[in-house]
Parts: structure tokens; sequence; C-alpha cells
């Protein structure tokens, strides 16, 4: 089932394939700290319904075409460029936002300092947001925006994370494409790499805001 | 009345053109983080007093000539590549300043952090700067400078924004070419782009100042 | 015994040459402002046993392959590119740390700001880090990990430092490759040069989370 | 007296003129954000006690060859590529620190926020640096260094600064070859632009160590 060594498949060509948005943005992420060490993985979703998502282990910042695994929609492994490469040990999170949301086409989790400090802000499971300018490029669109962004425990099994965003989202779907895990950072998904890339930029800047705000007693 | 499809107009040589200027800063300010998801808008005023402006919902740190969109100083659009493209939502704003400033060339408007936090320091409409040495880049030579810096709110509609802007610097120019909008970010305008570009720089620096200075009790 | 101006040994093709990693190493630590001046030093050891090193008062951002001096594992200068170069005054801790963990291929030292504040957070001489996610990073894997960084004091006799380091290893290994002096910077080995520049990111992370979350009330 | 228009004197060879050196440590320090809009000024001196000066008013992070003026030893204007350049506005401080040390061959005044700050945490006309190993960068070795860095006022008369300067300095010597003036930024001297760039990173370092060691309640 596995098809190794073949770095490209027949069908995609590479003006469609969405690993080069994936490098791109990673070595984004990774200039302003955000995927240190060899944090964080990125994927994006074929027509088929498969994901090329990041195999584990790799620095963020020097990530090569060959640096990622496809991965069926089911979890299977379908591609990677050397059997010795393992998908990202988040996978099963990547997977379940895929199924919750039929409109994602790309899913990216990052590691900030910001993100692990909010995360902490409150004792309960949902994060309020400041009301600023800058959450319309979440989609919210009003005056004195109230926003909310769903938080999630950190568990050593992952799958344990994954089913509890299954359940709680199935039910609540979340105002705005995103959660945050405590202690780990966050996850967003969005229509296309691009809007994923724009949806981690904003919710960082959100972060370091609520840090800073914190800091000179703001209150908001 | 719109010429779609048109990149270069024909009055205008690619010499004088102001949008490579724009293209520059955007990305400067991006990569400091003040334009961040596609935050922000930058205009140029070109001798017949129409204005090219950044179109809404781009990535400010990848602008191409073609994410321009030429408006007369009536807020009618004269020129753009692609009928698809929208002006900035702010474009009201700009107007507004070329208006009331006829020495101004170029408009420039981004959202910081800092100017979030600091446009909250303040219960009324003025924000007291404090005395740096920097505020000569800003055109102010005194020993220990007073200087305030106008605060308006932010609304929804941004004709709102832009009339209460026009109805208070009519009776009340401010003393330095700059003004904050609420949890929304910072608006300069001056003589050429490369004076707008230092105007930001330096009110973005005397932001970050006062905002370290709060954490560390500093009076000013 | 001191073979001069002759740059590279003919044992080592510049292939297997891991000065090009250091040099990468530096740059990107230096932009990142942990190792400026002339600060901090990196190593990485041949399979001989000699180790490569930076020559002492080089700006870390421009480093030349000239610009390091081949030392053996008795401290002994092996080769350097001009007479006048000078071993890093810290070159004593390198040999200390091959000495004492046969598995490690590099050892880097910088100088953050946050590395040197956080020395201070603790009287004693054992820093707890907090329950991040990121510490999967340097090898620890377990939900909430209770984890300590081993810190030492920093003599004007650098080889005082590194007796101390010896005698207290040698009995009580750390959790984690890497050490802290204090008011002076942090020390990571392993067994590549990449997973050195790995660790040194995860661990300034911390720290800066560290004075962040102090900054916040954030306790862990 | 004054040879306009003619960029290179024909004593000085291209190899041996410091106005690259200038060029390169303003571009550094500008995307450092420590000479924004267009702020600072920098100088080197040649063999015949000249020294060449950024001009007023241009922006640090693209400064040409043409950007420069060379001024005597009294003052007065030697040559620039233009009549209408003027230089840096505080010229009459570089030409005190090259009349008061004969070594000096390169003088750095930069801005940063962070010197800004620490001028104001003292009263008095001393500021006490914390005991990093980081002081080891300015010449001063010892275990627990007890270190200080003289602070000027402000004047909008520089004349009035320099002659300040040049009295106390005359009879007290500073510990390390840098100044501080109040709300304006730092200066420092040095044999070479090599090592002036060196020094402006290490009390900058330094002058950030100052403020969050302020915000962490680190006493030292």
């Amino acid at each position: 089932m596995t098809i190794d060594r073949q770095v490209l498949s027949t069908n995609n060509s590479l003006k469609l394939d969405p690993r080069s948005d994936l490098i791109a943005a990673a070595s984004q992420f990774y200039k302003q700290g955000w995927m240190v060490g060899t944090a964080g993985n990125l994927s994006a979703r074929l027509p088929d319904g498969s994901f090329w998502i990041t195999a584990s282990g790799k620095s963020k910042g020097e990530l090569q075409i060959s640096d990622f695994i496809r991965v069926g929609n089911d979890g299977m492994i379908l591609e990677r460029s050397h059997s010795d490469l393992k998908p990202s040990a988040e996978t099963e999170i990547h997977q379940v936002i895929y199924q919750l949301f039929p409109e994602a086409q790309a899913c990216y989790h990052v590691h900030s300092i910001e993100a692990n400090l909010v995360s902490r802000f409150v004792e309960g499971d949902n994060l309020p947001l400041p009301p600023l300018e800058m959450l319309k490029g979440l989609g919210i669109k009003a005056e004195n925006p109230s926003c909310f962004m769903p938080i999630f425990a950190n568990h050593l099994d992952v799958g344990k994370i994954a089913a509890e965003i299954f359940d709680r989202f199935r039910i609540h779907p979340p105002q705005i494409p995103a959660l945050l895990l405590k202690d780990h950072g966050v996850t967003v998904w969005a229509n296309s790499p691009e809007t994923a890339r724009n949806y981690i930029e904003v919710i960082e800047y959100i972060f370091r805001y609520m840090v800073v705000a914190c800091q000179v007693n703001i209150q908001y």
C-alpha cells in the first residue's frame, strides 16, 4: 500500500503540489521562532482526500520536498520518499480536522511562546480574545466583537487529544478556525495554504497582544 | 469610468510610479509584524490628485504591481488590473487625509501590537508622547517637547471614522502628521513615500518605548 | 606539534569537515542576538578525538573556515591557519564535555540575555524547567515532565569551571544535555552539529518562556 | 576649502576607505531598530586626522558612499559629494571624542529604545552596569565587575553637550569607551570600525538585559 521513493505522484502535477507552500510557510514560521528545534507540523489536503504532512524530526527551517509523507484520510501512509520517514506524531489531529471540516484544505500547527502562555491565562476550556480590529482577519466582523478560542488539554497520547477535539467540535464547532493545546501551541485550518498562513499570523499577533497587555495591565 | 486591466497609465512613466515604493514599504512593515494577515493599507498620490492604494485582502509581504487600485479624489475607481480587485476598506480615510492636507503625497496605515496597546493608555482622545530626541524625526524641535497624538474611535463604518477625522482636523490640525485609531493602528501622511516610511518607523519606535516604559515604571 | 597554516587536514575531506556546520550555526545564533560582540564558542569533534573550536575574538556573524583551531583531547593545539590565532578562552569546558560524554560530537556555548536572567531565578544549583511540550525536543517524553537544568558558578579561571563540571557530572549526570553558567550563558552537547543547534533553539525557547512567564505571573 | 563632488580623495585608496564599514554597520543597526527614521550617526577617522561622518537626514538602512561628509579635526567640511549635504547635527560630539581619545578611529552613535529607558534608571550621572560575563567584550576582566557608564544631559544645543563631555572626560576618563545621553542614545568609540560595532552590540545587549531584569525583579 506504501509507495516509497516516489516523490511526486503522477496524478498531481508539480503545479498543484502544495508542498512548496508548506515549505515556504514552515521557513517563515521557523524564522519567527514558532517552529524551533523540530517542533510543529503542517499539512495540505489533495483532491482525493489524502494529505501531505511534514515528516517527524525535521528542522522546519530547511524542509525539502522529500520531507513530507502522504497520508490517506484513514491514516494509512500512501507515499513517502524513504521508508525510514515517519509522519508527524500529531497526524491524528490533522486527520480529525479534515474529517470535521470538509472545506479545510490546509492545517497548520505551531508552538509559539505566547501560545503556551495564554493557554494558562484561564482555568476553563475557552480563551476570550481581545476585541481588536485584527479579528477581521479571522472572519469576525463586528464592533467590539466577543470571540473565544477553544482550549484542549495536552496528552502524551495524541489519539486522546484527537478524540477530544472530534467529540467537542462535532457538537460545538468553534467561532474561528483554530484551537489551542495547553502548554503546546495552536492549530488552524483554512481553505488554502495561503489563508492558513494568514490565520497563523493573525492569531500569533493576538497572542502577543494578550501577553503584553497583561504586562501593562490593559484589561479587555 | 473604470479602466480595468490597464496596469500602467500612459501618463505616468514607470519612473514616476510610486507603487514600487509602496511595495517596498509594505514588505518592510510586514517583516516587522505591522501588517500581518492582510492588515493595513498604503497609498501614494499622483500629480492629477488621484492615488494608488493597496487592494483589499492581499498579503502585504508579497505585493505585486497589479495589487493596487487607482482611486480619484472623489473615491471613484479609475484604474485596476482586474475587475475583481476591491480597494482597501479604509480608502475613505486616505481620501479625507489627502483632502485635508494638500502637501500629503503618501498615506500609510499599519497595525502594530504596540499601537493597539497605547491607544488604551488614556481615556481621552489625545495621547501624550514621551519627550524623546527621536521626536525630531517628526519635525518636533524643542528641549523636553510636549507632544500629543490624536486618538479616534474605531467604527465598523469606515465612513464614520473618516467623517470624524475630517471634522476634528479641519478645526484642530494635529501637531504631528499622524493619528491613532483605538484598537486598530496608526495612520501617517507625508510629502513623499520615503518620508511616510520614516514617520512610521519613528512612531512605532515611540509606541514601543511607551509600552516598555510602562513595564519598567518609567514616568515621562 | 602545531601545524600552522594548514587549513584543511589531509585526513578529513571537506565533505566531512564540520566547520561549515559551525559557521552556519554561529551565523544563525548571531542573528538571534545569542553571540553578540565576539561572545560564545562552538566546537565539533572529529573521528580521531580532536575537535575544531572557534578562535578567540572573532565576530560570530562572519566566521571563515580559517577562524577555527583544531585541539587534541589533551588540549594541545594541533592545527590552525595562523600562529596568532588563539583557541576560545573556554576550550577547557569543551574538553571536559567531550571527556564526560563519549557520544557528544558537537558542543555549543551561547550567551543569551534570557539565559543570564534565568540563571538568577533560583538560589541553588538546579533550575526547574516549565512542563512544556517543547521539552520533547530535548528527549523528555512524559506528561507534565519534571526537569531540571544544572547551574554552575562563573569563575574568571575557566579551568575551575571545567573542574566543577567534571566533578559534578561524573557522579550526577544531568537529565538533559545542557548546563548553565551563572550570568554567562548555556552550553549544550549532542551527537551531531545539527542536533546541537536544535537543542540550543529549544533551550533558548524555554528560557524566553520562563522570562515572559515571570512577567505575566504564570506559575509552573 | 570645500571640495564638492569629489567622492573619493586621491590620497585614500578605496581599500583604505572606511565608508564601506560605516555603511555595513549602519545597515545592521537599522535592522536592529537602533537607527530608525534617519536617527543616529557614524564616523571613522582617517590617517590625516579628518573623519568621514554620515550626512544629516539620510535613512541609515540604505546609505550610499556619497552620503558621507569628510570633516577636519577643526570641524571644517573638507569633502562632500554635493553642496546640499550637511554633516550630522551631532558632528561636534564626534570631534570632541576624537580630540579626547587619540586611539579612537571610529565613533558610533545609535538610538535604541532600551538606551533611552536605562538613561532614566538613575537620577545621577553614572549608570551602574550588571556584572555580566559579557562585559569582557568591553575590556572589563574581573569576577563580579563593578562598572559604570557616564550619563550626560541632552541639550538642543549640541555644542553644549560636546563641551560637557570634554570637560568631564578630560578630568575623569570613563571605565569603558562609551557614554549615554539622556532620552537620546549611546555613543561608543574604538580603535577600528569593527571593534566599534562589537562595542555597540555588547552595550545594547547589556541595556536589554537591564530592561528585562527590571521587568522580572532581578537585582544586580
